[in-house]
């Protein structure tokens, strides 16, 4: 879709300078950037290619970072302004009804209006697909699932029976929804399996990155909260508990039933132990590791194995790196202090 | 599956208090259960709302957490009756001959009886499927497959050629089973794969977590013994031997030619290196590494990068929360010490 | 495909001993070798059963190794010679031109000549398949994707629109490339989604393992140089930039932005922070932390969270390890340093 300098500036609320009808056709990063791109700088690293090398139509910028020259859009938050932009230059697709002959749906489904189903697609018996949504290639929708609106499943992505998802919720290939959790009892010889007949629900506006499983309810519900983004290869276990808004990043694996609560970051590679939890706006790093049962204080930021405060973290491996000389320390302090005494025993 | 309290106490070759006819339906958690719900009670954190709260039919329980008011189903293990109970509800689903026309099957491939086989299912050439197995949407059976009675593959798993599987496993969505090994010998310029042209063997009562890759035998055999159970997006290398009644979590990764002995217990997201041995009855706690060619003894706990005996570990890591109070008082002694030694000097 | 030892030696462009008719069908491990395998031997820990045991027709090893009496090729790297041997044996499978009718092909896609489409595939609108590459059981292929000659993708491989991968490239099943990227920018309310809108491009020679996910670039290009390798479950994100022949194992986690020059090798369970760089050469050890923006120069193996020199890392290992010592070497010292300012005080 393409918009004017002046429309663009208008639905994003802020004002702009220069040519208002330049029409944008595009969002590029700077070096490829063409006559039809936006563009956006957020710091003055930038500026000295002003506007000499410009190829651009418009730079989103703070308004002093901008020569009168060129055209632009001024905002305070380029990048999210930027965002922004690029959401009404391509505006997130929406199924037009088309259905491919090779889907198999089952004759009790109910497919909403304006759905697209693609090849190979199967629809199991009493799920409900909402108006609007797109389910790509080899699309699995087992029995009895409930997708909202404007959904978009990516190729081959699997619902195991019964998962409830919300509007516009996206999930990527290969992503698996509501599969057994991984629970068994030991009788002495054999793992027996706890059951695993709970449910899933995944609330609106959640993106679900490439490769991700989570699992169903043992016996209750699995949640993901409004707006929580998950990245590529994260498993999220039995009964876990997201909040909104939340933020995981790729491989990190989260226990049994722990609770990850509204607006907390969460790094890549981050393991949790069970039954933790996880409190409103806490930042955990990268590779962190959060024991069992573990409560984590929001309004923080978090690293290590087990998780310390970053302040605390830091401190300790630097530390760590000092052990070295520590450890010389101590030699040399055993030493003199060995000859002090000799020397008092000697003296006296 | 519906069962009285009588028939399934019976059933689990246990006694029961109350009343024998009444119809258990399912298995529920607590606060979720209604007059058809069976559920469990392992300590006394919920017999205060006993007996006023209880919606339950029957409540599994050790006999003296109970009051002689409820319908009970007496048991010292009453979550590992639970399990025992929820299977015999809701048994096992076993295939019944049903067979989708879009399924694509090789004239010379050998189908037991009462095989399910979903929509978009391959089975190539060569490939036997055994009896009361459900292929479900998607499966793709590579040629030469072997696999046991009463399997279920949910959707999209894919298996390579001439793997060989046991009876009853349970291969969850997404599962790749016999890929090729990651081996490369470098020749100075390129590398030059390591031919990955053995098998993998996987035995009775296995289940595989959804998006879990378990490579094929590079010149030998991998495999995964009898009733192991895997979670999800685990990786498990060429030529890996585990044995029987192994758990291993999500996330977990083990690198070529190691061996899990029986009865093992392997945390998430731990790393092994390859030619490693876990001795049987060991379990390592997430996030542990173990170096390539270490034996892990059995019969205890593990921890950390690289893995220690926990007491060890737990020791280890509260020490290195003290390390600036072990600079500081280092810092301090070596001051002191030099006033020491000035007075000595100056005493003399 | 059969060989005789002559013919081998010659392909390799080495010497042999022995009976250079002699067939060889294929590659063995040396236990399992029969009178038509090919094995290697490296160093002298099975020559004690040289050739009393020897089933194999013929040992690549070292001139020294071996007796006079064994059909023999000569080989001063064995298992590289072995590896180029198999190989020869077993050629990489190329495409005949087979085309399964429930392949979903759109008519202006550009099918190379020889190309194998197995069971329902898609190849979407302006998409180009070169020759001889094998579509396997269900791969997806979005809109405007171009692949070069003899490719082979596993089933379910999915590749999202306008990716383009070179010669020779293998990805084994499940796996996802071009995914979108993990970027938001959080207004204080929800989290806006950046542009995902960049492409990927994979050169030739390049092996990817089974669900393994590659994001696309955001507003740039994702890069996997020539002759790279990837294990199982990796996550590539948005605009890394990989070079040639880099190995990296399994379950590693590259952020965005971040770049891998030539030949530097990856273990298992990495995780790189965003823009951080690796120099050429370097060998980054598993469950290893690169941080953000870090710089890993080349030429050296590195461990440890966040990443030291392997040297360093043992070290520090070490002391670690020595903590309860060096802490009661602490209480010690401060013990016997009270005692001694108490003696001298008292003496003056």
């Amino acid at each position: 879709m393409t918009h004017t300098i002046a429309t663009l500036a208008s639905l994003l609320d802020v004002s702009y300078q220069g040519d208002g009808n330049r029409q944008i056709v595009k969002v590029s990063k700077w070096d490829a950037a063409d006559s039809t791109s936006l563009v956006f700088l957020e710091s003055r690293e930038r500026e000295v290619c002003l506007p000499e090398n410009l190829q651009a139509a418009c730079i989103i910028a703070p308004r002093d970072l901008l020569p009168k020259s060129v055209n632009a859009i001024f905002s305070d938050r380029p990048k999210l302004d930027f965002a922004r932009a690029a959401a009404l230059l391509q505006p997130r697709p929406a199924g037009r009804g088309e259905r491919h002959p090779s889907a198999v749906i089952a004759p009790d489904a109910q497919i909403g209006n304006s759905v697209d189903i693609g090849p190979h697609v199967v629809v199991a018996s009493g799920a409900a697909i909402g108006a609007g949504s797109i389910l790509h290639a080899g699309v699995n929708i087992a029995a009895g699932c409930v997708l909202g609106k404007n959904c978009i499943l990516y190729p081959h992505v699997v619902l195991y029976p019964a998962v409830a998802i919300g509007d516009r919720v996206t999930l990527h290939a290969g992503v698996v929804i509501g599969s057994d959790g991984f629970g068994y009892v030991f009788d002495g010889k054999e793992q027996i399996k706890f059951p695993q007949v709970g449910t899933l629900f995944i609330d609106d506006d959640v993106e679900i990155g490439s490769n991700t499983t989570i699992d169903r309810g043992s016996l209750g519900t699995t949640r993901i909260g409004a707006g929580t983004k998950v990245d590529n290869l994260v498993q999220i276990a039995h009964n876990v508990q997201i909040g909104k808004g939340v933020v995981i990043a790729a491989q990190t694996g989260i226990s049994g039933s722990t609770v990850i609560e509204d607006y907390a970051v969460i790094g890549g590679q981050v393991g949790f132990g069970d039954h933790a939890r996880v409190q409103s706006g806490a930042v955990i790093g990268s590779k962190a590791g959060v024991l069992p049962g573990k409560i984590v204080r929001g309004g923080e930021v978090y690293w290590g194995v087990p998780v310390r405060p970053l302040r605390e973290f830091k401190r300790l491996n630097a530390l760590f790196g000092r052990l070295p000389e520590m450890k010389s320390d101590i030699d040399a302090l055993k030493e003199t202090v060995a000859k002090i005494w000799t020397r008092i025993n000697t003296t006296e």
